[in-house]
């Protein structure tokens, strides 16, 4: 049994860290941390949790945490775990970040579509970005884990294997990804509230938003060159969940066997990537409230293009989720331990 | 470890029982019947369950499912299991059904509000109601479940404490209910479209709806005397969930902590009712996914009237959650086993 | 054709008045108020409007307003109408206030329940409240207008036949509204972001929300004696509509045309009161951006109870069509000039 | 004063042709086709029009109606209207056809995406393709429209001026629609249930939507060459709307105002096109309800393609809405008479 400490876990990454951290068999919640609520009952703040947390908010001291856990989630705005985190921590727990400090390892490229200064540089290098599926092994010795972003987790996932195997052109690659409010967070701002999202679909970020480096570098990896892309995102009227559609030219003529096969190659042993029967599309329903990343592919030959597709929650696997499996990968446990939820439909 | 038969599985009670079942370590799902779909794979059915589940759907044969498994349960329109269940079956596996035709010990008034005659009625006495907090012990005997409704769940719970101990007039009881869509069911009707609900709000079956007769038992077993209700049910732009509103007036002047030693002497100790801090109201959001009942009250000193209000997933503590609770129950399982989702939020 | 202006343009309310007033053939806006957006383009708050209107926000000077309008509305909160309006604005300008401050007659009840102080109780006995189809003839004479809040309306004219007609009796009356979020208005607050609000149902103001003396004082004029309710609002996934379910025994046994008839007296020469065919219930889609009220009712003789429910859309009939309704009043219109929207749906 | 008649009345196009018709100063409906319904009330079908429309639904006899009306609408399913029309009707009365069946100008193309035989392809030349603002004079002089799809529209007057201008590369445009769920139609199918599409987005149709040639065609018209596109429609959990995210390359570097220009240039003067300002993107909700289309793009010089966004609301402008424009131009009145509703929101 571990212990680990949540900071910043009254968004609704944190909530859904809590969720899941809950029911797992070897870790205890020992800090729920919170700058905006010190002092409450965390089950004041999140009504489902009454009579399931009797804990009070605390700070986000992250040094005086290190003393008492195992592993730190960081589950906070872009720039306050670059700015807390540092040697003495990460020599006494193990630290599992969110937030997109420590993903691009370029911190040129980060301070420009971040538009903030990196207070931790020195650590960027040695932060292993937490694509479980794809980075299992350098995971598994890491002080500090990168947890991907949800746009990031569900775009390479869904893309990855074809790149890898060459079959498509890295400089035609265009997404166009579909997401759910909860990715917007809980802050109270006019754009997010029920009247404006409700019956309403609009892009935003378009050709600007800050997942488009954090893409582009997990591509570039997997087909060893520069990737640069169209990604725009959407606004969608539902909770939870992110659909990618993705599109790219073929290299050759392929068969949908070919394709398969690549899919296949990588993901077969995957547990929590399920690569759909022909012709199934993806729909974020199927995949709600749980780890799994769906993906299926569709071959247009009138165009020689392949539409790739990818569901995931993004509060799961594009989250909390993933940051789970990271923890698992790094303390030996079942990958799978306290991930084991079935989509719920309807 | 037990093997399960679930006929009608492919609907939205029966998709839910196989989500919770599948996570339950004593039990093992053998048959997964559905006269629509015999043959196809489950998971072509409900995607959800892609990779989890191989099993085809079956026929709703129950005399053969009994001779295989140790629990059926029919998550079926009304009449089928009436006209399906007998002696032979009953001495071979336990029944939990999920329909409305062992619920009313009048057979009359069952034929007279369900407008079907019924087709078994030599077991309607023997039938336990499986309200797990108020027949528990009886459960734990029974061969033959009448699961509860889930209108009759949520409303019962929230008024039982008041009417039990003396506090409320039995005949000033109106209950006005809201429920999620999926309460309509997976059959392919106008009314249910997309379309219709969403945006919109109605009641529907006012003073008509057969679960009045239902909570009209209840009520009156808990004060020893006949109850007539009002109960008025809304249809609601959501998936999951009930509220009830429940108003009643007073017999006498009472104070908050009277009411409250009202609901704690009954629920303190309960592990799946929730009673929440004054002035907070219950939310369906906050129970979503899991088995609780949330209830809380207010005392309106103007009128001398008391508002009580319950909230429940209908698909889990108003339909599988609370099946699983009953075979918990009559199998000598831990009550809790395979129920311990936490409320998803957001 | 005369010149209107809007204090509080930039709410829903105050965006719903712009949206009739537009398509008014005797009406100019000549002024957009908003203390938030002053100098900003109103198009640029509320892009719907973009190319139609051109104007920017303007302050909320009322005595500069009153020199150049024919006619005033506040849709503001509590308190500033009152904070404003004085003799020299009203022999000015008509003012038709739709926030609380002119509604309840009694000041002390006013200041109980709204816990402010009222600045212009000289006004409150002048001021007529707008409920179109009770106080007609009043409403022509009117300088100022409280023009009736969303849930008294839709409560009021759903009860009053039957209370006017001595049909049931006012100590029983329990009122249970269900209503859109765009009632909670603009303000960023956590409770109102879509992830709260969507999938969710919960009472609030229970027992206490500011409407309850509003509905008893009109429910009070209708029946010649005092008259307290219970009244408790839900909150619904939805943007528009509000659903009134209210319960009452009645005074004496009576037939479906004998309250039928009592319905038909006030309101079968109403344009915008729709009484449906029986059995026929209300649904808030089926008024939405219309001012429409549609009502029905059904009798339980079990229980010697009659349910009554009203539908409208809150933003229309429930706060700006109701404000116009009661312009064209007060300058001899067309009763439904600026009206004539038809109900949209899907 | 002319005369009216829609077959198909009773489909959610049908009863946004009959709202628009309703609120027009020219025309009066006298025919409610339904074969669906025959001899029931309309306003009983759809409960928005109760003491608004007083008619019973009639067969679809177009001969007869003919006789009676000087236009016609058919909101039916493909194949209907080509197999009712003829040369008599067509000498009668003009007809606007809602479906698909005279859009496509190769009746080979036509049966093959559509998997029917054409049963009038006599008119397929004569048909004028009813994109108002592109085809307006041919429109005006026709005797039959083929109204556009809704996916159609709204793709071909995104991408038209710089298509027309020659500033993309038609080989490269790749379209990416979001559609609500009213474009599914009334049908009663389990894929449109409420709890299928709530909290839920799918692509559906992908590489094989019907209305990919329609778009290509039109596509082709504006640049003068084939074209051949990846169109991927998704289903949004929202009843109106659609919105277009459309890539292509950019032929050669250009500037916002070169882009701005080519836009301005086919649509300054246009009343139902609104080019939004610099970086405002377009949103369904804006437009919703009215016969807008919302129009913007956005330049990104790192890919050297530009990203083209449409917004409309699918019943108006995607079905109803334009069909009326196309009626307004037949017959010489206004082209926005009957078309002045302003977006709502929320």
């Amino acid at each position: 049994m571990i212990k680990a400490g949540i900071i910043g876990a009254t968004g609704y990454a944190g909530n859904e860290l809590a969720r899941l951290l809950l029911g797992h068999k070897e870790v205890e919640v020992a800090w729920y941390g919170s700058r905006s609520y010190i002092d409450q009952k965390y089950a004041d703040v999140y009504q489902n949790f009454f009579k399931l947390v009797d804990a009070k908010c605390m700070d986000d001291n992250m040094a005086a945490l290190a003393d008492e856990v195992d592993v730190i989630f960081t589950a906070t705005p872009q720039g306050l775990c670059a700015s807390l985190v540092n040697e003495e921590i990460l020599s006494k727990a193990k630290v599992i970040d969110l937030s997109a400090d420590f993903r691009i390892k370029d911190v040129k490229k980060y301070e420009k579509w971040y538009g903030i200064e990196h207070k931790a540089p020195q650590f960027i290098d040695e932060a292993v970005y937490g694509l479980c599926e794809i980075n299992r092994e350098d995971i598994k010795k890491a002080r500090l884990i990168a947890n991907p972003g949800c746009y990031p987790t569900c775009s390479t996932l869904s893309i990855y294997p074809l790149l890898k195997e060459g079959l498509i052109d890295p400089n035609t690659i265009i997404i166009d990804a579909k997401s759910g409010t909860s990715g917007a967070g809980r802050g109270a701002k006019v754009p997010n509230l029920y009247c404006e999202v409700n019956e309403n679909i609009k892009a935003y970020g378009v050709a600007t938003h800050r997942h488009t480096p954090e893409i582009e570098d997990q591509l570039g990896y997997a087909c060893g060159q520069e990737v640069l892309i169209n990604f725009t995102p959407h606004l969608i009227p539902m909770n939870r969940g992110i659909l990618v559609t993705a599109y790219a030219s073929l290299k050759k003529e392929v068969s949908y066997e070919e394709v398969r096969a690549a899919y296949d190659k990588y993901y077969a042993d995957e547990t929590f990537i399920r690569v759909l029967d022909k012709d199934v599309c993806p729909q974020t329903k199927c995949v709600e409230g749980s780890n799994y990343v769906d993906v299926n592919f569709k071959i247009d030959l009138r165009t020689r293009r392949v539409i790739m597709m990818g569901a995931i929650d993004n509060l799961v696997k594009g989250a909390a989720g993933q940051a789970v499996q990271n923890m698992n990968l790094m303390f030996g446990f079942d990958e799978a331990e306290g991930l084991h939820q079935i989509p719920m439909l309807p």
